[in-house]
Protein backbone atom coordinates (compact mmCIF):
# COMPACT_ATOMS: atom_id res chain seq x y z
CA UNK A 1 0.00 0.00 0.00
CA UNK A 2 1.76 3.37 -1.06
CA UNK A 3 1.29 6.63 0.84
CA UNK A 4 -1.44 8.08 -1.85
CA UNK A 5 -3.34 4.96 -0.95
CA UNK A 6 -3.24 5.56 2.96
CA UNK A 7 -3.97 9.31 1.93
CA UNK A 8 -6.86 8.29 0.19
CA UNK A 9 -7.78 5.97 3.02
CA UNK A 10 -7.59 8.42 5.15
CA UNK A 11 -9.67 11.00 3.57
CA UNK A 12 -12.37 8.34 4.20
CA UNK A 13 -12.57 9.33 7.81
CA UNK A 14 -14.61 12.77 7.07
CA UNK A 15 -18.19 12.39 6.31
CA UNK A 16 -19.59 11.96 3.13
CA UNK A 17 -16.50 10.92 1.41
CA UNK A 18 -16.34 8.23 -0.12
CA UNK A 19 -13.41 6.19 -2.10
CA UNK A 20 -13.99 8.44 -5.28
CA UNK A 21 -14.14 11.55 -3.26
CA UNK A 22 -11.49 10.81 -1.18
CA UNK A 23 -9.28 9.96 -4.28
CA UNK A 24 -10.42 13.59 -5.65
CA UNK A 25 -9.00 15.16 -2.37
CA UNK A 26 -6.01 13.25 -2.45
CA UNK A 27 -5.17 14.30 -5.75
CA UNK A 28 -6.27 17.84 -5.84
CA UNK A 29 -4.22 18.75 -2.75
CA UNK A 30 -0.93 17.36 -4.35
CA UNK A 31 -1.48 18.80 -8.06
CA UNK A 32 -3.02 22.64 -6.75
CA UNK A 33 -2.88 23.01 -3.14
CA UNK A 34 0.26 21.53 -1.59
CA UNK A 35 0.59 24.73 0.84
CA UNK A 36 -2.75 24.72 1.98
CA UNK A 37 -2.74 20.69 2.65
CA UNK A 38 0.49 21.65 4.65
CA UNK A 39 -1.65 23.96 6.72
CA UNK A 40 -4.59 21.57 6.78
CA UNK A 41 -2.49 18.96 8.37
CA UNK A 42 -0.90 21.10 11.03
CA UNK A 43 -4.44 23.02 12.19
CA UNK A 44 -5.99 19.56 12.15
CA UNK A 45 -3.18 17.67 13.99
CA UNK A 46 -3.50 20.81 16.73
CA UNK A 47 -6.99 21.09 16.97
CA UNK A 48 -7.37 17.01 17.78
CA UNK A 49 -4.80 17.61 20.17
CA UNK A 50 -5.92 20.95 21.95
CA UNK A 51 -9.29 21.32 21.36
CA UNK A 52 -11.58 19.85 24.44
CA UNK A 53 -15.32 20.41 25.84
CA UNK A 54 -15.76 23.65 28.38
CA UNK A 55 -16.46 22.40 31.97
CA UNK A 56 -19.68 24.62 31.92
CA UNK A 57 -21.65 23.97 28.69
CA UNK A 58 -19.76 21.14 27.11
CA UNK A 59 -19.31 22.91 23.62
CA UNK A 60 -15.67 22.98 21.97
CA UNK A 61 -13.55 24.91 23.48
CA UNK A 62 -9.58 25.41 23.18
CA UNK A 63 -9.55 26.63 27.44
CA UNK A 64 -11.53 24.79 30.21
CA UNK A 65 -14.46 27.37 30.10
CA UNK A 66 -15.42 28.47 26.65
CA UNK A 67 -15.19 32.65 25.72
CA UNK A 68 -19.61 32.11 25.76
CA UNK A 69 -19.38 30.74 29.53
CA UNK A 70 -16.80 33.23 31.02
CA UNK A 71 -18.47 36.43 29.85
CA UNK A 72 -19.49 38.82 32.02
CA UNK A 73 -21.85 40.00 29.43
CA UNK A 74 -24.17 37.25 29.01
CA UNK A 75 -26.86 37.09 30.66
CA UNK A 76 -26.78 34.04 33.60
CA UNK A 77 -30.43 33.41 33.95
CA UNK A 78 -30.86 31.81 30.58
CA UNK A 79 -29.71 28.40 29.66
CA UNK A 80 -30.87 27.08 26.07
CA UNK A 81 -29.70 23.16 25.88
CA UNK A 82 -28.82 22.14 22.19
CA UNK A 83 -27.47 18.82 20.73
CA UNK A 84 -24.61 19.92 18.90
CA UNK A 85 -22.24 22.59 18.94
CA UNK A 86 -23.56 23.56 15.12
CA UNK A 87 -26.64 23.92 16.54
CA UNK A 88 -25.23 26.23 19.22
CA UNK A 89 -23.42 27.99 16.67
CA UNK A 90 -26.84 28.30 14.17
CA UNK A 91 -28.81 30.14 17.21
CA UNK A 92 -26.03 32.19 18.21
CA UNK A 93 -25.64 33.35 14.30
CA UNK A 94 -29.35 34.07 13.59
CA UNK A 95 -31.13 34.99 16.97
CA UNK A 96 -30.06 38.02 19.36
CA UNK A 97 -29.76 35.18 22.37
CA UNK A 98 -27.52 36.54 24.98
CA UNK A 99 -27.54 34.52 27.45
CA UNK A 100 -25.83 30.61 28.12
CA UNK A 101 -25.76 27.20 26.34
CA UNK A 102 -25.38 23.90 27.62
CA UNK A 103 -24.68 21.37 24.50
CA UNK A 104 -25.72 17.89 25.23
CA UNK A 105 -23.38 16.85 22.54
CA UNK A 106 -26.39 14.37 21.69
CA UNK A 107 -30.25 13.07 21.96
CA UNK A 108 -31.32 10.39 24.56
CA UNK A 109 -31.03 7.18 22.28
CA UNK A 110 -31.49 4.35 25.14
CA UNK A 111 -30.69 2.05 21.96
CA UNK A 112 -27.32 3.48 21.15
CA UNK A 113 -26.59 3.45 24.59
CA UNK A 114 -26.88 6.89 25.21
CA UNK A 115 -28.23 7.63 28.11
CA UNK A 116 -28.48 11.35 30.88
CA UNK A 117 -24.73 10.20 32.03
CA UNK A 118 -23.47 10.49 28.18
CA UNK A 119 -25.62 13.54 27.64
CA UNK A 120 -23.96 15.19 30.74
CA UNK A 121 -27.41 15.91 32.24
CA UNK A 122 -25.35 15.40 36.29
CA UNK A 123 -23.46 18.34 34.89
CA UNK A 124 -27.06 20.25 33.82
CA UNK A 125 -28.83 19.25 36.98
CA UNK A 126 -25.81 20.63 39.21
CA UNK A 127 -25.68 23.43 37.05
CA UNK A 128 -29.46 24.00 37.80
CA UNK A 129 -29.17 23.04 41.51
CA UNK A 130 -27.09 26.37 41.87
CA UNK A 131 -30.13 28.53 41.50
CA UNK A 132 -29.64 30.88 38.97
CA UNK A 133 -30.82 29.65 36.04
CA UNK A 134 -34.36 30.76 35.51
CA UNK A 135 -35.55 29.44 32.61
CA UNK A 136 -34.36 26.37 30.59
CA UNK A 137 -35.03 27.04 26.62
CA UNK A 138 -35.24 23.36 25.41
CA UNK A 139 -33.61 23.41 21.45
CA UNK A 140 -33.48 19.96 20.61
CA UNK A 141 -34.49 18.75 17.29
CA UNK A 142 -37.85 18.18 16.15
CA UNK A 143 -37.25 14.90 15.88
CA UNK A 144 -38.37 11.23 18.02
CA UNK A 145 -35.57 11.80 20.38
CA UNK A 146 -35.29 15.32 20.22
CA UNK A 147 -38.69 15.30 21.98
CA UNK A 148 -38.49 12.61 24.08
CA UNK A 149 -34.57 14.65 25.06
CA UNK A 150 -36.83 17.84 25.75
CA UNK A 151 -39.49 15.83 28.31
CA UNK A 152 -36.87 14.43 30.22
CA UNK A 153 -35.08 17.83 30.05
CA UNK A 154 -38.25 20.12 31.00
CA UNK A 155 -38.77 17.24 34.04
CA UNK A 156 -35.13 17.85 35.09
CA UNK A 157 -35.88 21.82 34.78
CA UNK A 158 -39.29 21.71 37.20
CA UNK A 159 -37.48 19.58 39.59
CA UNK A 160 -35.35 22.41 40.19
CA UNK A 161 -38.12 25.25 39.93
CA UNK A 162 -37.10 26.26 36.28
CA UNK A 163 -39.24 27.38 33.70
CA UNK A 164 -38.95 25.18 31.00
CA UNK A 165 -39.76 26.30 26.87
CA UNK A 166 -39.22 24.85 23.63
CA UNK A 167 -38.70 27.05 20.30
CA UNK A 168 -42.26 28.07 18.86
CA UNK A 169 -43.51 26.02 15.51
CA UNK A 170 -41.58 27.16 12.89
CA UNK A 171 -39.34 24.51 12.77
CA UNK A 172 -40.12 21.85 10.22
CA UNK A 173 -41.02 18.67 11.92
CA UNK A 174 -38.53 16.25 11.17
CA UNK A 175 -35.69 18.73 10.01
CA UNK A 176 -32.52 19.35 11.81
CA UNK A 177 -32.08 22.68 13.59
CA UNK A 178 -28.55 23.09 12.17
CA UNK A 179 -30.43 23.59 8.49
CA UNK A 180 -33.13 25.62 8.92
CA UNK A 181 -33.24 29.04 7.39
CA UNK A 182 -31.82 32.30 9.60
CA UNK A 183 -35.27 33.46 9.48
CA UNK A 184 -37.46 30.51 10.31
CA UNK A 185 -34.59 29.63 13.14
CA UNK A 186 -35.07 33.24 14.55
CA UNK A 187 -38.51 34.09 14.35
CA UNK A 188 -39.11 30.10 16.28
CA UNK A 189 -36.61 31.45 18.98
CA UNK A 190 -38.10 34.32 19.55
CA UNK A 191 -41.88 33.20 19.75
CA UNK A 192 -40.19 30.16 22.58
CA UNK A 193 -43.08 28.82 24.58
CA UNK A 194 -43.71 27.10 27.89
CA UNK A 195 -43.58 23.37 27.64
CA UNK A 196 -46.95 21.85 28.15
CA UNK B 1 -10.56 33.89 15.33
CA UNK B 2 -10.62 30.52 17.38
CA UNK B 3 -8.45 27.30 16.36
CA UNK B 4 -12.21 25.96 15.72
CA UNK B 5 -12.71 28.84 12.84
CA UNK B 6 -9.24 27.81 12.04
CA UNK B 7 -10.09 24.24 11.28
CA UNK B 8 -13.06 25.09 9.50
CA UNK B 9 -11.45 27.26 7.02
CA UNK B 10 -8.50 24.53 6.24
CA UNK B 11 -11.18 22.24 5.34
CA UNK B 12 -12.15 24.30 2.86
CA UNK B 13 -8.46 23.85 0.99
CA UNK B 14 -10.21 20.71 -0.26
CA UNK B 15 -12.23 20.32 -3.52
CA UNK B 16 -16.22 20.83 -2.88
CA UNK B 17 -16.03 21.53 0.32
CA UNK B 18 -18.15 24.88 1.31
CA UNK B 19 -18.34 26.69 4.47
CA UNK B 20 -21.04 24.52 6.18
CA UNK B 21 -19.18 20.99 4.98
CA UNK B 22 -16.47 22.22 6.01
CA UNK B 23 -18.01 22.84 9.67
CA UNK B 24 -19.70 19.89 9.44
CA UNK B 25 -16.26 18.13 9.00
CA UNK B 26 -14.19 19.76 11.93
CA UNK B 27 -17.46 18.76 14.27
CA UNK B 28 -17.45 15.04 12.77
CA UNK B 29 -13.61 14.54 13.59
CA UNK B 30 -13.83 16.80 17.29
CA UNK B 31 -17.00 14.82 18.01
CA UNK B 32 -16.23 11.01 16.77
CA UNK B 33 -12.97 10.82 14.83
CA UNK B 34 -10.10 11.77 16.95
CA UNK B 35 -7.55 9.31 16.10
CA UNK B 36 -8.94 8.98 12.38
CA UNK B 37 -8.52 12.90 12.47
CA UNK B 38 -4.99 12.32 14.02
CA UNK B 39 -3.98 9.67 11.25
CA UNK B 40 -5.25 12.29 8.42
CA UNK B 41 -3.12 14.90 9.48
CA UNK B 42 -0.22 12.77 10.00
CA UNK B 43 -0.13 11.21 6.56
CA UNK B 44 -1.35 14.43 4.60
CA UNK B 45 1.98 15.91 6.35
CA UNK B 46 4.15 13.13 4.82
CA UNK B 47 2.63 12.97 1.66
CA UNK B 48 2.89 16.64 0.71
CA UNK B 49 6.30 16.40 2.06
CA UNK B 50 6.81 13.07 0.29
CA UNK B 51 5.12 12.63 -2.74
CA UNK B 52 6.58 14.31 -6.42
CA UNK B 53 6.86 13.18 -9.84
CA UNK B 54 8.13 10.04 -11.20
CA UNK B 55 11.20 11.28 -13.36
CA UNK B 56 9.94 9.33 -16.38
CA UNK B 57 6.06 9.49 -16.36
CA UNK B 58 5.50 12.63 -13.88
CA UNK B 59 3.09 10.24 -12.31
CA UNK B 60 3.17 10.77 -8.47
CA UNK B 61 5.60 8.55 -7.25
CA UNK B 62 7.32 8.48 -3.56
CA UNK B 63 10.75 7.59 -5.47
CA UNK B 64 12.67 9.10 -8.38
CA UNK B 65 11.33 6.46 -10.52
CA UNK B 66 7.85 5.21 -9.70
CA UNK B 67 6.99 1.32 -9.56
CA UNK B 68 5.01 0.70 -12.83
CA UNK B 69 8.10 2.76 -14.82
CA UNK B 70 10.31 0.59 -12.81
CA UNK B 71 8.48 -2.72 -13.64
CA UNK B 72 10.71 -5.35 -15.31
CA UNK B 73 7.37 -7.09 -16.61
CA UNK B 74 5.86 -4.10 -18.28
CA UNK B 75 6.03 -3.58 -22.18
CA UNK B 76 8.40 -1.04 -22.84
CA UNK B 77 7.46 -0.72 -26.50
CA UNK B 78 3.91 0.95 -25.34
CA UNK B 79 3.38 4.12 -23.97
CA UNK B 80 0.18 5.34 -22.69
CA UNK B 81 -0.02 9.27 -22.60
CA UNK B 82 -2.96 10.53 -20.02
CA UNK B 83 -3.94 13.85 -19.00
CA UNK B 84 -3.67 13.09 -14.99
CA UNK B 85 -2.80 10.20 -12.43
CA UNK B 86 -6.34 9.32 -11.45
CA UNK B 87 -6.94 8.85 -15.73
CA UNK B 88 -3.74 6.02 -15.50
CA UNK B 89 -5.20 4.76 -12.42
CA UNK B 90 -8.50 4.04 -13.91
CA UNK B 91 -7.42 2.51 -17.12
CA UNK B 92 -4.98 0.48 -15.00
CA UNK B 93 -7.78 -0.30 -12.91
CA UNK B 94 -10.56 -1.33 -16.34
CA UNK B 95 -7.87 -2.82 -18.67
CA UNK B 96 -5.50 -5.17 -18.65
CA UNK B 97 -2.72 -2.83 -20.00
CA UNK B 98 0.68 -4.09 -19.65
CA UNK B 99 2.58 -1.25 -20.95
CA UNK B 100 3.67 2.02 -19.72
CA UNK B 101 2.46 5.54 -18.85
CA UNK B 102 3.34 8.85 -19.34
CA UNK B 103 1.05 11.53 -17.36
CA UNK B 104 0.42 15.12 -18.84
CA UNK B 105 -0.76 16.35 -15.72
CA UNK B 106 -2.98 18.48 -18.08
CA UNK B 107 -4.26 19.44 -21.29
CA UNK B 108 -2.84 22.09 -23.62
CA UNK B 109 -4.88 25.22 -22.65
CA UNK B 110 -2.75 28.55 -24.72
CA UNK B 111 -5.01 30.80 -23.05
CA UNK B 112 -4.75 28.95 -19.41
CA UNK B 113 -0.68 29.31 -19.93
CA UNK B 114 -0.74 25.39 -20.45
CA UNK B 115 1.80 24.84 -23.03
CA UNK B 116 3.83 21.91 -24.28
CA UNK B 117 6.25 22.73 -21.63
CA UNK B 118 3.87 22.59 -18.71
CA UNK B 119 2.90 19.03 -20.38
CA UNK B 120 6.62 18.00 -20.21
CA UNK B 121 6.35 17.44 -23.61
CA UNK B 122 10.27 17.66 -23.63
CA UNK B 123 10.62 15.23 -21.79
CA UNK B 124 8.01 13.31 -23.58
CA UNK B 125 9.95 14.04 -26.94
CA UNK B 126 12.98 12.88 -25.21
CA UNK B 127 11.51 9.50 -24.75
CA UNK B 128 10.01 8.56 -27.97
CA UNK B 129 13.76 9.68 -29.21
CA UNK B 130 15.12 6.47 -27.33
CA UNK B 131 13.49 4.04 -29.75
CA UNK B 132 12.06 1.81 -27.62
CA UNK B 133 8.51 2.50 -27.80
CA UNK B 134 6.62 1.51 -30.88
CA UNK B 135 2.77 2.37 -30.09
CA UNK B 136 1.91 5.92 -28.32
CA UNK B 137 -1.49 5.37 -27.05
CA UNK B 138 -3.62 8.60 -26.94
CA UNK B 139 -5.94 8.30 -23.99
CA UNK B 140 -6.89 11.98 -23.47
CA UNK B 141 -10.29 13.05 -22.68
CA UNK B 142 -12.65 13.07 -25.47
CA UNK B 143 -13.16 17.36 -25.07
CA UNK B 144 -11.92 20.03 -27.31
CA UNK B 145 -8.50 20.91 -25.36
CA UNK B 146 -8.02 16.81 -24.93
CA UNK B 147 -8.48 16.59 -28.81
CA UNK B 148 -6.33 19.45 -29.31
CA UNK B 149 -3.95 17.40 -27.25
CA UNK B 150 -4.11 14.26 -28.76
CA UNK B 151 -3.27 15.57 -32.46
CA UNK B 152 -0.20 17.69 -31.00
CA UNK B 153 0.80 14.27 -29.62
CA UNK B 154 0.47 12.13 -32.63
CA UNK B 155 2.13 14.87 -34.79
CA UNK B 156 4.69 14.36 -32.20
CA UNK B 157 4.78 10.88 -32.03
CA UNK B 158 5.41 10.28 -36.18
CA UNK B 159 8.12 12.79 -36.11
CA UNK B 160 10.07 9.74 -34.08
CA UNK B 161 8.42 7.30 -36.19
CA UNK B 162 6.28 5.76 -33.26
CA UNK B 163 2.79 4.68 -34.25
CA UNK B 164 -0.22 6.53 -32.55
CA UNK B 165 -3.47 5.16 -31.81
CA UNK B 166 -6.55 6.61 -29.96
CA UNK B 167 -9.04 4.85 -27.70
CA UNK B 168 -12.14 3.66 -29.88
CA UNK B 169 -14.85 5.38 -30.05
CA UNK B 170 -17.15 4.46 -26.95
CA UNK B 171 -15.88 7.06 -24.56
CA UNK B 172 -18.83 9.09 -24.15
CA UNK B 173 -18.29 12.83 -26.09
CA UNK B 174 -17.32 15.72 -22.94
CA UNK B 175 -17.33 12.78 -20.65
CA UNK B 176 -14.11 12.66 -18.31
CA UNK B 177 -12.32 9.95 -18.45
CA UNK B 178 -12.28 9.16 -14.96
CA UNK B 179 -16.20 8.38 -14.42
CA UNK B 180 -16.39 6.29 -17.41
CA UNK B 181 -17.66 2.60 -16.44
CA UNK B 182 -15.05 0.35 -16.51
CA UNK B 183 -16.87 -2.33 -18.95
CA UNK B 184 -16.94 0.98 -21.64
CA UNK B 185 -13.09 2.17 -20.49
CA UNK B 186 -12.17 -1.21 -21.27
CA UNK B 187 -13.43 -1.97 -24.41
CA UNK B 188 -12.48 1.77 -25.91
CA UNK B 189 -8.95 0.80 -24.26
CA UNK B 190 -9.05 -2.81 -26.43
CA UNK B 191 -10.05 -1.59 -29.85
CA UNK B 192 -8.49 1.82 -29.82
CA UNK B 193 -7.49 2.60 -33.48
CA UNK B 194 -4.41 4.59 -35.33
CA UNK B 195 -5.11 8.31 -35.67
CA UNK B 196 -6.03 9.21 -38.75
ZN1 LIG C 1 -18.87 26.90 27.83
ZN1 LIG D 1 6.74 6.54 -13.54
Amino acid sequence: MSLLDDLIEAFRVLPGVGPKSAQRMAYHVLERERAGGQRLADVLAHAVETIRHCERCRDFSETDVCTICASASRDQQLLCAVESPADRLAIEQATGYRGLYFVLQGRLSPLDGIGPRELGLDLLDRRLGEGLVQELIIATNPTVEGEATAHYLAQLARAHRVRPSRLAHGVPLGGELEYVDRGTLSHAFGSRGEMP
